[in-house]
């Protein structure tokens, strides 16, 4: 599948806005992931506002292209939805999947950073956008359009030495 | 995009054989999902034995359906290639979603199954399968062209209580 194929990590950006509508997408591409038992115990925080973009790209090593980027999108997995505890990092880089492809698909630039299980980074993140206690930031999302074009290319992965069968 | 709202996990297969052409796609889409530092410890098993599959679903109470599946893709975690540990089980929840996706586009019917990091469950894999002991079993996902007619279908998962913004 093509979006598979060249979904890429971005992480410069031009300064064209992301629409509401296709924020909403990619929050309903996140919402349609998998979950164990279908416990869907994930939510989403859309980041829009300058001042936490920076606060967060400045506060998070691993996240420095916040300042860069348009928007973020934080997937969250609230505590007291959780039926399968040990499930819930599964169940949510699963739905960051979804929202990483939704986006190479609306030719946004994504950049996942991991957050869970790095205590530091949670509580950055808890502490800017001011989280409830149920609230586990699990990943952020940085996004926006590609500064530059033609960044969604196929660079190829595959190893065959990776592969075993019966 | 379509694929990702028509994804839903399936569990009764026709008999179809899914070709070694579409495994090998579908092993290379789990091979394109990002990884933490790139740092690419996902390894694949195809299970393809109908005794493999029959054993499997028989000690795996979870993953009943391999009975009737065609195929299976067993992601693994190969420890020594791990510089972020604390990361492999969300770098493995990417490729499966990935492998579902393609699935999904390829018209296969898919179930993902959660084996990491239940022990009596990754324990069953290794035995069956004969894994070296640098192999952490983390999902398998059941594989078959849906018994069924028309089994893509969008069920919408979204719910706005769980979005939250700036």
């Amino acid at each position: 599948m093509e979006v598979i194929k060249v979904r890429r990590s971005i992480r410069k950006f031009s300064k064209e806005a992301i629409s509401e509508e296709n924020l909403d997408k990619l929050v309903r591409a996140g919402m349609q992931a998998p979950t164990a038992t279908n416990q869907q115990a994930n939510c989403f925080y859309i980041v829009r506002k300058r001042e936490n973009l920076d606060i967060l790209g400045d506060k998070l090593q691993n996240a420095r292209m916040l300042k860069d980027a348009n928007a973020a999108i934080v997937v969250l997995i609230n505590k007291n939805k959780l039926n399968k505890p040990t499930m819930k990092s599964q169940d949510a880089a699963s739905a960051t999947t979804n929202i990483l492809l939704e986006a190479t698909y609306l030719g946004i630039g994504s950049c996942w950073c991991g957050i869970y299980p790095n205590v530091e980074r949670m509580d950055i993140i808890r502490e800017v956008l001011k989280l409830e206690e149920d609230f586990i930031p699990f990943s952020i999302i940085a996004l926006g359009y590609p500064e530059n074009e033609n960044q969604f290319y196929f660079i190829d992965r595959y190893d065959e030495a990776k592969v075993f069968r019966d």
